[in-house]
């Protein structure tokens, strides 16, 4: 069950070929193994999870990244390569080689990337064994493949794209994210692949995708748990020809990017793990960022917020608990509380002209905004998030089994 | 459904008498008001939520305690007289008032409590209607109809009596609680009030009191929500003659109080919503407590760790990802971890002697322990907690219907 559709259209990058086979990590032949090539001269950015334990392909891609710009993505899901230690790494490594071995890249010109169980040993050989078959298999048009091959309890793919029309010639954005527990990412989402064929320094890249994490992938929470293996990437190859690194085209790219993250982010939301509600948690009027983010998450991770939107309930007394123990400088007397565009508080209590009746009919929508007014600053910050379902614990009380 | 089974025995307090009625709040005749009286002479501490949003009744009463030692607490559940603004306070006010005519007692002498739905006005009437008839029955050996009476979500009373043989006489400490979930207390829980014989002044009472809180009730989470109504009181009649302010005196009844407040906490944990295990998580080894606190809070509220402990799955990635994501200073590579006494991780790795086997025949237990040693430091600090079941969901989705 997911919340409201999710396209699959996408347009295809020139200069990225993709593959995706079953390599036998996951049982029943899915999609379990997923390759992305990139022309030489493509240049790549990397934002990962700030968790101590990163996994041992994360600390690889960030020594790769450091010094070399990538010609292979290499995934895998079902396994994380997480808390494995050295051999876990040397088991990352190993796969690298293997891949260098075939396509004559260098082994550090390969980041691995892993996603799925915590804490076993990485299938190294089925991993190699299937090598020859997915690059075998690399094509322009197969990023919808690639999004199924990176999914572990997602319910569907996440794909989104973007072209931007400049005087030089236009430029496509394709991006393609697997996520639905374990979200609250800290610099990254689990795991997100953008590419472009726009032509941009090194510098510029990270920049880009620094900034619009922090708008999409850094702003959304399915369960306040941060990933072991969060990875979000952006490549561009530069086949367009057109540069984007300052001015007006940099301006436009940027939107569009964020604009796509936005779209993969929220797609992970509406995908999350027994989701019903797609939540949109605004907190304006704080007197910094940080005061607002404190606020929203409070509301956005409060377990008995999130089982009331399930419910329906326009329990609004959760929403005044969940701001009251954010650790941020507030005046309740102050706060205003809309559930939509109803008001539910004013100034620190309820609004006289709130009904129970107004509050049910947003909350039975599939899509909510809770929108908090601090009334102390001009700063703004919007995070998103999904219900807490029986399915949450459900899915999670199964996942081994 | 809960975890374990729970004494309802207990020792009156000599000077404290308890009376509980159904007024009119909660529906079907159920109890839902409760007086506790203390005799002249009594001494009062109390700590509060630190919620932004403190109830009405939190607010009255950091007032009323301030100045004077009280005669009386009037509590209601079924109500939390919480986000109500002015008119709350009011009405808070007037049940004050309404008892002190009936008592002869000063206004301010009475502490009002309330628990329950947040953002309704409080029915005065339903209370002040119900005090000639609640004070008829007050009685030395009503605790465990007081324990009933303060019941909201809670399936059964949490109640604790100590003696400790001095010298000079017996003194005797009693306690009861209330609470199930919105439950990780930041200075209290949500409700508990503990008496006593002793004879003790104003300031080492709120010295024992806040140590003992930071042990107990400040160590327990059930849903990392905190309440805008927590309170704990702890009240010392003097009858007993024995004084127990400071040297050998005081350490004996420190350490019964404890012992009395951890058996309450740990009842709320036990009782808690949807609660299918007990579980301790005991994190040593850190250089300050603050990164033992994090890591154990860290471990204990991540609904991925919760949702595994329910389904009895000794999935040890989420517990590393648990600590991982924790904002503590800590060194991956020397982490260990432990469930009851079989090591899942030694030096960051998973232990090669580890067997799922062993792992299950832990989680199968109704009480467990996670001991996390992190080898930087001397340090330790132990939170409880549950786990988060498909009930919790049902319990909290369906409360106000």
């Amino acid at each position: 069950m997911a919340v409201g559709e999710a396209s699959t259209d996408f347009v295809p990058v020139p200069g990225v070929r993709l593959s995706s086979v079953s390599c036998g990590i996951k049982a029943k032949d899915k999609l379990d193994l997923v390759l992305l090539e990139f022309a030489a001269g493509s240049v790549t950015a990397g934002v990962f999870t700030r968790s101590h334990f990163a996994a041992a392909p994360v600390q690889l891609a960030r020594q790769h990244l450091a010094h070399n710009n990538p010609r292979y993505f290499l995934i895998n899901s079902g396994n994380a390569n997480a808390a494995t230690g050295e051999p876990g790494l040397a088991d990352a490594g190993d796969c690298c080689r293997a891949l260098s071995q075939q396509t004559g890249a260098l082994p550090r010109e390969v980041i691995p990337f892993s996603t799925g169980v915590i804490g076993e040993r990485l299938p190294v050989d089925k991993i190699t064994n299937a090598l020859e078959r997915i690059l075998a298999g690399l094509d322009e048009d197969n990023w919808l493949l690639a999004a199924r091959g990176i999914m572990t309890t997602d319910t569907r793919p996440k794909i989104a794209s973007r072209q931007i029309e400049y005087d030089g010639g236009t430029v496509s954005l394709t991006g393609i994210a697997k996520g639905a527990g374990m979200i609250q990412p800290n610099m990254a989402t689990m795991l997100a692949y953008v590419a472009t064929d726009a032509r941009c320094d090194k510098a510029a890249l990270q920049e880009f995708l620094g900034q619009t994490v922090e708008k999409s992938f850094n702003r959304i929470t399915v369960d306040s748990d941060t990933s072991t293996n969060d990875s979000c990437m952006l490549t561009a190859t530069g086949l367009s020809g057109v540069e984007v690194n300052a001015g007006d085209n940099a301006a436009r790219f940027l939107a569009a990017l964020e604009s796509l993250m936005k779209e993969l982010a929220h797609g992970i939301i509406r995908d999350a793990e027994g989701a019903t509600r797609f939540v949109e948690v605004r907190v304006s009027g704080g007197e910094s960022d940080a005061d607002c983010l404190k606020v929203a998450y409070s509301i956005a991770n409060s377990p008995l917020m999130k089982t009331a939107i399930f419910a329906g309930d326009a329990n609004w007394g959760r929403i005044v608990m969940a701001i009251g123990k954010a650790d941020a400088h507030l005046d309740p007397s102050k706060i205003d509380v809309y559930l939509g565009d109803v008001c539910l508080m004013k100034s620190g209590g309820k609004d006289p002209d709130y009904t129970e009746a107004a509050g049910a009919a947003e909350m039975a929508r599939e899509e909510i905004t809770i929108r908090v007014d601090l009334n102390l600053g001009d700063c703004e910050e919007t995070v998103w998030t999904s219900d807490l379902s029986d399915d949450y614990v459900t899915i999670n009380a199964e996942y081994r089994t």
